[in-house]
């Protein structure tokens, strides 16, 4: 049996062997939660030094979580096997480097395609306007078939924005308005329409909240996203648990993705596990869906090839590498997609910002006050320790997170610049750089409460009731 | 690392070596149908064996397929190890003996209750009308909570009635009416709203099927259900694809169940694989939510804990013990239930009914002349193998089909008892017998087919518009 048993491990593929290591992880885990006897819990671990050796025989790695064979592969065109990898998932990033997740690796790793200066040019050829900020300074950085929307767009035909957010709580940042400031800056540019998911359907799965409170959530939310101006005229916002009721063409195109993925699939993709509730393992579907215009009848006129373009934080990739592996095969047109990287913590860029932290974050309802002391106190400075070694050595703005924010929230790029040459040399110190973000940020926020205030439920519902909106299809 | 393997399958609980033979059970086949190298395949044999192996020694027992060790235990209170079990899913029905399934066992594997003298007096009394010969004879024999539904409508609690049909093909047979059969009779005697499901959703999953193929079956198989009379005016019928885009209701207790399920569940439960599709794999909770009042606001008023009774046959009880499992931790009340019998093959009590074999069923499209041929030339015979022993010793009525399908459709008791005695006896031959059962079938199907023949198009939708009925709640 012993025999037979080695035998098997080794005739094992590099993904199966990923999936056993995987699996013996979480039954370690629960193990010890558990509290088993210790014999136990040795005897587990032992298998599982045991597979993870196998595992690194046959793919000559160490195992990583999340990170199945196939990308490791992926990852490993043009980099080093022994270097420390950044791990990007929907849930979880996580990087041991102060600047950040290297971006140029994970273009290789998920097999997209890097925004170039042609790309940026030619969008600016397209719409006749000045390129966003946003794509000036690469902080949307990646694509996946951006260049056959514009085909199709110099050819007159039409596309469609989707974007997304989990109403997990009331409190929004200002890391959460990336996407949807240049999700308004497209819509304008391209005139398309724009449809917005609010997946409390997700929340109310991942999270201790009642389905009443995540749609809750969702409304709440939606004021925030509508205060950003959107055209009440050309985007519709949709809450899941409400939206899937009144759309039998969204539901439709849940169930045509739901057969064409696997649980093995999922597994790879997700991480998810034979203890996760059945709701989780089926969700990405319901992420997949609004990629396909059949879903909203209502706006497309029941036409099911307008093609969907998807401006999105590079960790929603996996959603869509598994929404545009399944497009051909139900014979729907593949979505496009922008990726931004991550708006980092105040801490520092080795995390994303979190909305349960408030001292991880610029939040929407902060004060002029709390955004002062916030900044002050919390944002990570490439400065030096003393005035006079700053003087001397210069900043560090690669790590210095209030550069960071002014990368993403100052328009004028001749100042960003000076700056930044500035800080460098020495001659602006810290505490001025801080100043010049806090005087960027406080009316930023301050415009967006009084914009907010505005929104009443009424406006809500208008934007959330299923329509036509104001394009021809 | 052997030493760790072996010790590590002898730590592993009942169930997680079951979930360990199946997953490798599945590998092998995998191998096989990929024509992989002997060698690979023999070793994925001999691990399969070794699991096997452990398995027993662990449970005491051979492992079977689709049977978690948590119902062999519930299955042996009573029943020696030895006996050879009776299989029993949603989508298989094995047994070796030709009276059926046994039933009795049933009941106690899968922890119901029997539908005793007791309770068929206690209906009479509550309904004022004489019990169902579905009832009289057995037909449904198991139930669990029916006493709460009696308690509660003698106190003038009304509850409803929900039951189902997968919709794989425009052609049912007779045994697909037996559900429906009693549903018409109980929503009559207790005057209750009728609920019925059309999982078109689960045969596109399921079957080589497009959505649309899928949803126009489910409209066929609608008329069918409509001609065995249901009043319009007390019964939804539904098509998942079509209802779950209208009724927020409906999703909102689909995604509930949902988070309270995990795949080990549905794996447990369903004998879901790895491989299978994730839609397959939260399809369960599409079935449950029917159960929950909530899922219909417009016939319920909003309500959410008016009671459910599910008549259905035995097989999809898997489906409801998770429904129950569930219920409690959502807030809402369990579903009551009336299980059938099986309805057995022409060929025999061996196996269910098949749809897909047009000779194992008398369809409810067949001619007159169709069910004569059909009884006479497959209709399994209890007697004796000539006209002088059969006079001698008598026929069988335990394994006789013709018998079985005049307990179904034969009203009159005294005339099946007289039927009873004189085939046992020997005074009745086979043929004769035959021919009591096609003058019982031909004017059943015949009066079908013209009832059939007035529904139109018209008054399907009218069925399928969701809307309130002639109930207040």
């Amino acid at each position: 049996m012993a025999d037979s048993l080695n035998c098997h491990l080794e005739s094992l593929s590099p993904l199966e062997l990923f999936e056993r290591v995987t699996e013996q992880g979480e039954k370690v885990r629960a193990l010890k939660a558990g509290k088993a006897p210790k014999d136990e819990i040795d005897a587990a671990v032992r298998m599982l030094l045991s597979l993870k050796l196998s595992y690194k025989t046959t793919t000559g790695q160490d195992y990583q979580a999340g990170l199945p064979p196939k990308d490791l592969v992926l990852m490993n065109n043009g980099t080093s096997k022994e270097e420390e990898e950044d791990f990007v998932d929907p849930w979880n990033v996580q990087t041991s480097n102060a600047k950040g997740v290297d971006y140029d690796k994970l273009i290789v790793r998920f097999g997209s395609s890097k925004i170039d200066t042609d790309l940026i040019n030619r969008i600016e050829r397209a719409t006749g306007q000045k390129p966003h900020r946003f794509l000036r300074r690469g902080i949307f950085f990646s694509h996946r078939d951006m260049d056959q929307i514009l085909d199709a767009y110099e050819n007159k035909k039409s596309f469609y924005l989707y974007t997304g957010r989990g109403p997990s709580s009331q409190a929004m940042h200002i890391g959460h308005l990336i996407q949807f400031i240049f999700a308004k800056w497209l819509q304008e540019v391209f005139d398309v329409p724009l449809i917005i998911q609010l997946t409390d359907d997700e929340k109310y799965l991942w999270k201790d909240l009642t389905t009443e409170k995540a749609y809750e959530y969702a409304k709440e939310n939606a004021k925030d996203l509508i205060a950003c101006g959107f055209d009440i005229n050309k985007t519709f916002i949709f809450s899941d648990l409400d939206y899937l009721g009144t759309s039998t063409g969204f539901y439709k195109n849940i169930v045509k993705v739901q057969k064409h993925v696997t649980f093995n699939q999922v597994k790879g993709i997700f991480g998810f596990t034979d203890s996760d509730c059945i709701g989780k393992i089926s969700f990405p579907a319901i992420q997949a869906a609004p990629s396909f215009s059949s879903s909203f009848p209502q706006i497309f006129n029941g036409k099911e090839n307008i093609q969907c373009l998807i401006p999105c934080g590079i960790d929603q990739d996996p959603y869509f590498r598994m929404t545009r592996d399944v497009a051909p095969r139900i014979g729907l047109p593949k979505p496009a997609l922008l990726h931004s990287v991550f708006f980092p913590a105040l801490q520092g860029a080795q995390t994303k910002m979190s909305a349960s932290d408030p001292n991880s974050s610029i939040f929407l309802t902060d004060t002029p006050k709390q955004i002062k002391t916030k900044i002050n106190k919390h944002a990570f400075s490439g400065g030096r320790d003393t005035i006079e070694e700053h003087r001397k050595y210069g900043g560090n703005c690669d790590v210095d997170v209030s550069f960071m924010y002014l990368t993403f929230f100052l328009e004028d790029d001749d100042r960003l610049e000076q700056l930044k040459q500035a800080y460098t040399s020495g001659e602006l110190l810290t505490g001025e750089l801080k100043k010049v973000l806090i005087e960027t940020l406080q009316p930023f926020v301050a415009a967006h409460q009084e914009r907010r205030k505005q929104i009443t439920d009424e406006m809500v519902k208008q934007f959330m009731t299923p329509r036509k909106l104001a394009f021809d299809f």
